[in-house]
């Protein structure tokens, strides 16, 4: 099979889980627990790894770049695809963690509550050439503040894939806007009616 | 080459790669945030996903269960060995989370704090044979925390594998000498003057 169309394929697959698992709460929330936020589908995982290594095949990527917790599995993945590294940002500095960070202040639209993502130095360079994979774009605070991560590094942004795009929210149009080059998998168009729709 | 022979060559490299680059903290706490807490080497994931389909080959294992954060990159590559979904437990309730939960209070020694972690009854039921993953064994809190779980819950135990474990702490001997099937693939005896020694 094609590559392409093997992608088509699997993303179809995606937007009937989608479709068939999602459970719409206030808010426009979608929650996808049964395969991407609190079980994971392996397989499913794997051929969205594959999917963002087609989308970025022209982009010499170093590192893939994340969020603790969900962005975790999609990345890993992704950086499996590539044969780079992956790290993730905590969203809670720990005792462990000693060293020089880099660090950026997300407001989370779920939660109603700031906090900060930090990076090690240690694994973010000037000469990497980073790809940003997470799970959810809709207002696109988290994704902002690894971009504004990856500008401190110095480092160059590849570009930035996301799971599932909420297009009604702003964060896609902004970042496509600014010239980023962003790849989302499925796109909600809208929630309506307890019915989630696609673009085209 | 031969299965077993592989396993044994991945395995090698991972207590290569925690000697080479494990930090060593106060409290006897090893930092492997280059390949497992913080920056993720997929590769290695892959294989460590590999063997632990060796070790437990003989398990009609139906689910893999861990703990956020840092156990998901090692349960993702075993789901994906066996062809089974992943569940991680959420160490707190957010406000997405709704519906029926089993939970479990944990005791952090390294972070000397209770938690809860919680597991939706959706993703663990009572026809389940479940392989518990986590990164580090220790004092076994977490692990021992799972286990109530899937008590609770009615599902069946494979058994435990865990990527490394502090032999020098009492956790492995007391789940072993429950009668339960541990596999560590890295265990360290002892951590004096700046050197890991490692099992063999």
């Amino acid at each position: 099979m094609e590559d392409s169309q093997k992608g088509k394929e699997s993303m179809q697959a995606l937007k009937d889980r989608i479709r068939r698992d999602g459970r719409i709460l206030p808010g426009n929330i979608v929650k996808v627990d049964s395969f991407l936020n609190h079980q994971l589908d392996p397989m499913l995982m794997r051929d969205i790894g594959c999917e963002f290594r087609r989308r970025f095949a022209a982009e010499p990527v170093t590192r893939i770049l994340t969020i603790e917790t969900s962005g975790i599995a999609a990345a890993l993945m992704t950086g499996l695809a590539f044969g780079v590294p992956v790290v993730f940002a905590k969203k809670h500095k720990s005792a462990n963690m000693a060293g020089s960070f880099y660090t950026s202040a997300v407001y989370s639209y779920t939660k109603a509550t700031m906090y900060d993502v930090a990076i090690s130095s240690d694994y973010l360079v000037e000469s990497d050439h980073v790809l940003i994979i997470d799970d959810f774009l809709a207002t696109g605070n988290a994704v902002k503040g690894l971009l504004d991560i990856v500008s401190q590094s110095g480092a160059s942004l590849a570009g930035i894939g996301i799971v599932i795009e909420k297009s009604f929210q702003d964060g896609g149009r902004e970042l496509r806007a600014a010239g980023l080059h962003v790849e989302s998998l499925a796109k909600i168009r809208s929630i309506s009616d307890s019915e989630i729709v696609f673009e085209d």
